[in-house]
């Protein structure tokens, strides 16, 4: 038994059959050109075979009281693997529209609780001689840039590789980010510590930084579409741009790879809104999500918070409207860094955790207005060509989660010639997800045109 | 807007995620001979493009006070069928494991209550050119009975008939179980009409009757390994055996078809209960619903009860436990006869909802020891050759619920040549399920050997 830390509960306190609260990610997988039909399976039984999990695979909370607690972990040490780890296949034709329906579907299914919070999925019958892997752990056990990294982590640099490793065989590593949200959390201060340990004054502590991020906003966040309650089912959606495309942009604009996505996001938001008649007259306000390390944290310690980010949907002209992205990202992140640290961090703390934790405190969920219309997250992906069995990864995209009142999420893997675009969002609030894919080809299109390019 | 009636409104709030109460039905077809390899795909798209839906496939929890309640429907005009129409397939090799993993994963996931209480699931990729279809149902808004009438319902008579119907489309039938929970509870006479009213009188008055019954019976139902708090993972079997088998040992004994049935089950039960070193020294209890329709009934309402019936699992030979389970049900028919006809009706309710219900009474779940061990249940299959789009229904089997307490149910669908049998079981509480399977065949051929065949 170990107990669970205040905010890790408050992601099993806040799910409900409407809002599960798992993070995912979904891999594509080209065979070695010497694979033969059986291939994916065998690779299948390879991972199946690793019966040592690490405790992250092991945990779950601990039933008390004669129902399931929210208090404790307790950790098998006999584990169903054939429940975990599992193997679907795609209708014909085997498309990427049936992949990504049987995405959608399996994101909106809850994690069982009388189990480790984890599932793996490898899935056959892509038209295209792939096969995919989606694996879903709970937030409470991991948080996205964690899952990523362990996901990553069971893969080899080495396509002469074949001894098969799983993400729950091998031990968490050192990496960009924390490997998972606990080693966070236990590297931060005193003060932090007490911070985290009550998730309200968390929650407050970073609404005053919010607060006096939004001082340098035009406007407050509108209400749009993304910011209603949200139903049970999921779609999902994936696709990626060449990096090279992004960063002949960044050079031309001389703003940075990141100012560039929030830009196509702001542009495929734009059309997306527009066509759907819900383009709001403010413009729209993304969370972003970035990385205060400093010289100080040279021990490893990583510390996440978040910017505000003004998406200037409001503006028509794709160069100025980078140049205020530019400008407004830069702006707050000088508001960050002048923020005492602990209120930085509470910051980050509660708006990545934000719409979560805040819908479960009284009187905040649903009824005041969004602090932001969603967050756009870009994560580090792989930086070298990593295989699996000698499958080689060429598609590494996130699935995050929604909540009341953020119907949208975007999540890109940065890898090192590719971003991954993982969308996910509520079935009913967000209809015809997929066309954003389209609109975010468009945007940066539209920004390489007024680039020059 | 339409009231929800209280039982209905009792399976909506007993339900958990640990504990979906829905119904379903797997259906296996043959296509037919000049089916080209877009036959089940071509059989989909039909069934998809039936949008007008009948109410019973239009209604949901109506939201209330911000939250959907338990209170009225309200009716779809606009469903998504994108959503509850779905396409799946089966990874290598296709065979009736493959399915069978599938099905226990489909029918492990709640449905969603924002939206109509059903799915459907066309399933590609069986081995043997098959298709198969999955449908699951909420308990609120139709029972096992007459789940299985509206999937049979929307066959066709006709192997030419290419004129494809689905469940949705059809009005119920008038069949001889009722067509729908509600059309039960609407014929019931005055004094059961306020006893449905009233869940927990209903089953006061229901435990009053089946405590006459269990005067009967030798002992009380033993606590089994089957009467335990369930997990939210399912494990289902299904296998169908010759009705000619079944009819000859019926008559070499002169017993009923039923009575064999439950002989078969009960050999079975005590095969697997051994092997997992869990047979208890009191026989087992099965709950058996039974039709009490009569000549009064002429109109056409129909109402269902239950009889207790001592398996025998502690009687070693297979003709003599055949005996005692025939003398079982004989007698508790009778003692069901001569019940007040409000309190047969009421026991049938509240053992047929019985464990569902009574879990969610104050001081009655898991407390007292269990009335019966498993539930039991022969339904109606179809009598004549069916088909859709031409393809040969060939295999019917029902897929029912389990709860607390009660971590096993056994429903098979008696059509004219073949006892269809569909197990559900919890993952955990009953291991190696399929098992269950071979050891009903062994038990048909002790029965057959013991009658001298």
């Amino acid at each position: 038994m170990q107990l669970i830390s205040p905010i890790d509960s408050t992601f099993l306190l806040a799910e409900s059959r409407e809002h599960p609260l798992h993070v995912a990610g979904l891999q594509l997988f080209t065979p070695p050109a010497d694979a033969g039909p059986e291939f994916a399976r065998d690779t299948f039984e390879a991972m199946r075979a690793r019966q040592e999990l690490t405790p992250t695979f092991r945990k779950r909370p601990a039933a008390a009281l004669g129902g399931i607690s929210n208090v404790a972990w307790t950790f098998d040490d006999d584990v169903d693997m054939d429940y975990h780890v599992r193997r679907s296949a795609l209708p014909t034709s085997g498309r990427a529209r049936e992949l990504l329906e049987l995405t959608s579907r399996l994101h909106g299914t809850l994690l069982d609780r009388h189990r480790p919070l984890w599932e793996m999925h490898l899935i056959e019958g892509l038209n295209d001689g792939r096969f995919a892997i989606y694996t879903k752990m709970h937030h409470a056990v991991v948080d996205g840039v964690s899952a990523l990294n362990l996901l990553q982590g069971s893969l080899s640099a080495d396509a002469d590789d074949h001894e098969v490793q799983a993400p729950w065989s091998v031990p968490p590593r050192e990496t960009a980010y924390p490997a998972t949200s606990r080693g966070r959390f236990e590297k931060l201060t005193g003060t932090m510590q007490s911070a985290v340990r009550h998730a309200s004054s968390t929650v407050t502590l970073g609404r005053a930084a919010l607060l006096e991020q939004q001082l340098t906003l035009p406007f407050r966040a509108p209400r749009t579409m993304l910011n209603v309650p949200i139903g049970g089912a999921r779609r999902c959606a994936a696709q990626s741009w060449s990096l090279d495309r992004i960063k002949d942009v960044k050079n031309a604009a001389g703003v940075t790879v990141n100012d560039v996505v929030l830009a196509m996001c702001a542009g495929a938001l734009k059309s997306y809104l527009t066509e759907n008649d819900a383009m709001p007259d403010a413009p729209l306000i993304a969370m972003v999500p970035v990385n205060l390390r400093t010289a100080k944290d040279a021990d490893g310690g990583n510390v996440a918070s978040a910017v505000l980010c003004n998406l200037a949907t409001n503006v028509e002209d794709p160069a100025q409207r980078l140049a205020t992205i530019q400008a407004s990202m830069r702006d707050n992140k000088a508001v960050l860094s002048q923020l005492p640290r602990a209120q930085a961090i509470a910051m980050g703390l509660s708006t990545t955790l934000g719409p979560a934790v805040l819908s479960t405190l009284p009187g905040l969920g649903g009824v005041t207005p969004p602090s932001f219309n969603l967050c756009i997250s870009n994560v580090p992906g792989v930086q070298n060509p990593l295989y699996r069995n000698g499958a080689r990864l060429d598609g590494n995209y996130p699935m995050s989660m929604v909540v009341d009142g953020q119907a949208l999420n975007i999540t890109l893997a940065t890898s090192a010639d590719s971003l991954d675009f993982g969308l996910v969002g509520c079935r009913r609030a967000v209809p015809h997800l997929q066309r954003l894919l389209g609109h975010l080809e468009t945007s940066l299109k539209d920004l390489e045109r007024a680039v020059g390019l």
